[in-house]
C-alpha cells in the first residue's frame, strides 16, 4: 500500500498532511489508518512516521472543497502513541498553517503579487480560518526570513486569522456575561476574566498569584506550587461558564488557564503565562492566543485593564490593531480585526514543507 | 533545494537513507547538510525530518561500489540534535540491515529465488557485513511476519553477518592472549573474559556480581547500585586490551561490557545483560551480540562455560550453529558460521521501508 503525504512544520509543531481522497483510496479509515502509519501503538513510534512526542504525532486531511467561498477544509488528528487511537476533539493551531501553505504549494489557490490569501475552514472545531501568505511577485520567496519563538530555523510566514472566534463553545464572549468574575478555592477568592474566543479561557491578573513582583522570565518556574491551584481554578471555571457541572467533570483541554500582568519593557504590551495539559507552556497556544486578545480588546477584563494602551492606541489605517505578547520563549504579536464584516483575531506563524513522500505500509495493516 | 532519501526502519532504529551522488549533488558537506536536514540544533528536531532521539537521529550514505566483490558499501551517521554536528566514529547494526534492504527494494543487486545474499561494507569500521534477505520466488513477500524484541510490528527478516570479526580493534581475538583473566577493583578481584569481536566487550559472570540467584528480568534492576563499579571494571578492560593508558583515558563507548548466565529456561542457551554508555541494554546491541556469540563459541571463556551445549552440541549440516540469547527485551538468536573461508557471526534483525521522499531546504542552508 502507497500513500501520499508531504510533512510540513507548521508553526512549533511538525505535521503529516494528506488528501482526503488519498486516505479514501486505501480502503481503511483514518481511525485505523493513521495509528499505523504513525508506528503507534509504541512509545517510541519506531516502525511509523510520527515522532514521538505529542506536538509531532499530528495529521492533518484535506479536502479540496466545492464552496466557491472556501479554499481548503481541514481535519485535525491528534494521533495516539501509546495508544493506537485518533483524537478528533480539538484543532492544532500550529498545524493549522500547513492547510494554507499546502494550498499555495500545490496549486489549490491563485497566487497573489503579494500576500495570498487561503480561506481554509477547520471541521473539528467549526472555525473559519483566513491564511495570508506572503507570495512578492506571485511567488514563495526561495530565501526563509521569517522566525517565531520556539524553532530554530526560519520559515515561510503565515498569518492565521480566526474569523468570528467569539462564543464558539459556549455561544458568548462573555459567559456569563460579566468582564470579571470571583472564583472561589478552599476559601479564598481569585478574580478571574471568564472568556470564550478561539477557546474558551481564563485568565488572572499575575497580583492574584503573588507573580506581581516576580520577573516574568520566572513565572513558568513560580508557578509550579500553585499548579493544583490553577487547575482547581481552571475547573471552577468550566463550572461557572457551564461547560462542567461539577469540577470533577470538567474537560483538560479546555478552558485554558492563563496568568497576565502589565508590560515590565518596551518590547511588549502584556505579559503572559499560558497553562497547557496541566504545565506551563513554553511558548503560547494559537486559541489561547486569541483568546488572550479579544480579552485585551475588551473593556472591563483583566487582559484590558492590564495590556499597554489596549484601547487607547490608536488603530491602524487598515483597521488591523496589534498586541505583542511576552511569553517564556519569547515575544510573539497577534493582531485584532475588526475593519471587515467579521472580526478576525489572529496571529503570524512560520512554516516550511520537510518532505513530498510515499508512505508505506503492508495492505493488511 | 529537493534532496532524494528514503526512510528506513532498521531493527530497532530509524534511519534516512541517501546515496552519495544525491548528497554530493547539493554542493554541500554531509557534515553541514545532515544536521540542517535533521532540524539540528534543537532538542526537538521540530524543522527537520530527525526524530529527537538518538535511535531516531540517523543516517546513511550508500555507495554502488566499484568492486565485484562488494553490492553496497555504506557510512553511517550518527547526526547531533543539541549540536549540529556528526559523529562518524562508529557504525549502527541496526541501520546497517537498511542498506541490504535498499539494495533489493532499489535494484542494486539482482533477486535469488529464496535468498537475496547483500554483500556489504561499513566504512566507519572497516568491517564486511553480508545480508541474508528472504525473496521466496524471486521477490519481497507482500506480507510482513518477521519480528524481533522491541518493536511491536513486523518487517523484512535481514540476517546480518560479520564477516572476520575477530581482532578488529586489538589485532587480537583474545586481547591478552587469554580467555579468562582477572581484574582488580578496589582490592577485590573480579574473573571476566576479554574478547575483541564485533566490537572489544568484557564478560564476567553472573555469580562474580551476586546476580547468580537472581530472576534474568531482575538484573537490569540489581545492576543499579553496582554500575560505578561495572563501569571501573570496564576502564579496567581497556587497559587491560591495550585500548587506554589509564581508566581515565578509556572510551565511554567500547570497550562494552556484559554480564552472562547460565540458562534457566528451556528456550535460552545464555542469559545475557549488556550495559550501553553506562546503563542497562533493553535488548542487545548488534556488535555485543558478535563479541557474546564468538565468546560462546570459544573455550575457556566464561560465556563458553556458561551456555548450554556451546561445543557439544553438533554442527547443523550447513555449518551453521545457533546461539539462543535472553536478553531483558526477549530471545534473540545469534549464528557462528565457521563453514566458508571466513568466520561469520551475526543475527537475524528486521527492516521497513517507511517512505520514499523528497527532502527540501533553503539553498543556503
Amino acid at each position: 500500500m502507497e500513500i501520499p503525504a508531504q510533512w510540513i512544520r507548521g508553526g512549533t509543531s511538525k505535521c503529516w498532511v494528506f488528501e482526503d481522497s488519498d486516505i479514501a483510496a486505501t480502503g481503511h479509515g483514518p481511525d485505523d489508518l493513521l495509528p499505523r502509519i504513525f508506528g503507534s501503538p509504541d512509545h517510541r513510534q519506531i516502525d511509523g512516521v510520527g515522532g514521538a512526542s505529542s506536538t509531532t504525532s499530528k495529521a492533518m486531511i484535506l479536502t479540496k472543497p466545492q464552496e466557491d467561498d472556501l479554499d481548503v477544509i481541514f481535519r485535525f488528528a491528534q494521533v495516539g502513541i501509546e495508544e493506537p487511537v485518533v483524537d478528533w476533539g480539538s484543532n492544532c493551531g500550529n498545524c493549522s498553517t500547513t492547510a494554507g501553505l499546502y494550498a499555495v504549494e500545490n496549486g489549490w489557490v491563485e497566487l497573489a503579487q503579494d500576500v495570498t490569501v487561503v480561506r481554509t475552514y477547520n471541521t473539528n472545531t467549526g472555525q473559519r480560518i483566513i491564511q495570508r501568505i506572503p507570495t512578492p511577485g506571485g511567488s514563495l520567496p526561495a530565501a526563509l526570513q521569517a522566525h517565531i519563538p520556539g524553532t530554530v530555523h526560519p520559515g515561510h510566514e503565515v498569518g492565521l486569522g480566526f474569523v468570528d472566534p467569539a462564543g464558539k463553545t459556549t455561544g458568548r464572549l462573555l459567559p456569563t456575561g460579566q468582564a470579571r468574575s470571583t472564583l472561589q478555592i478552599d476559601g479564598r477568592g481569585f478574580p478571574v476574566t471568564l472568556i470564550d474566543a478561539g477557546a474558551p479561557a481564563v485568565f488572572l491578573p499575575a497580583a492574584a498569584v503573588e507573580l506581581a513582583e516576580v520577573a516574568h522570565k520566572d513565572w513558568s518556574d513560580a508557578v509550579g506550587p500553585m499548579l493544583g491551584t490553577l487547575d482547581a481554578l481552571r475547573r471552577a471555571a468550566a463550572v461557572a461558564m457551564g461547560m462542567a457541572e461539577s469540577p470533577g467533570q470538567a474537560e483538560r483541554a479546555v478552558p485554558k488557564l492563563g496568568i497576565v500582568g502589565p508590560p515590565r519593557h518596551e518590547d511588549a504590551d502584556l505579559e503572559v503565562l499560558m497553562l497547557s495539559m496541566g504545565a506551563p507552556h513554553p511558548a503560547m497556544p494559537i486559541t489561547g492566543g486569541v483568546a488572550v486578545t479579544t480579552a485585551a480588546f475588551t473593556p472591563g477584563t483583566f487582559p484590558h485593564e492590564l495590556a499597554r494602551d489596549a484601547t487607547s492606541g490608536s488603530v491602524a489605517p487598515d483597521g488591523v490593531r496589534k498586541l505583542r505578547l511576552a511569553t517564556p520563549a519569547g515575544g510573539i504579536v497577534t493582531f485584532f480585526d475588526e475593519s471587515g464584516t467579521d472580526l478576525v483575531v489572529g496571529a503570524d506563524r512560520t512554516a516550511r514543507r520537510l518532505a513530498t513522500s510515499t508512505l508505506y505500509l503492508p495492505d493488511s495493516l
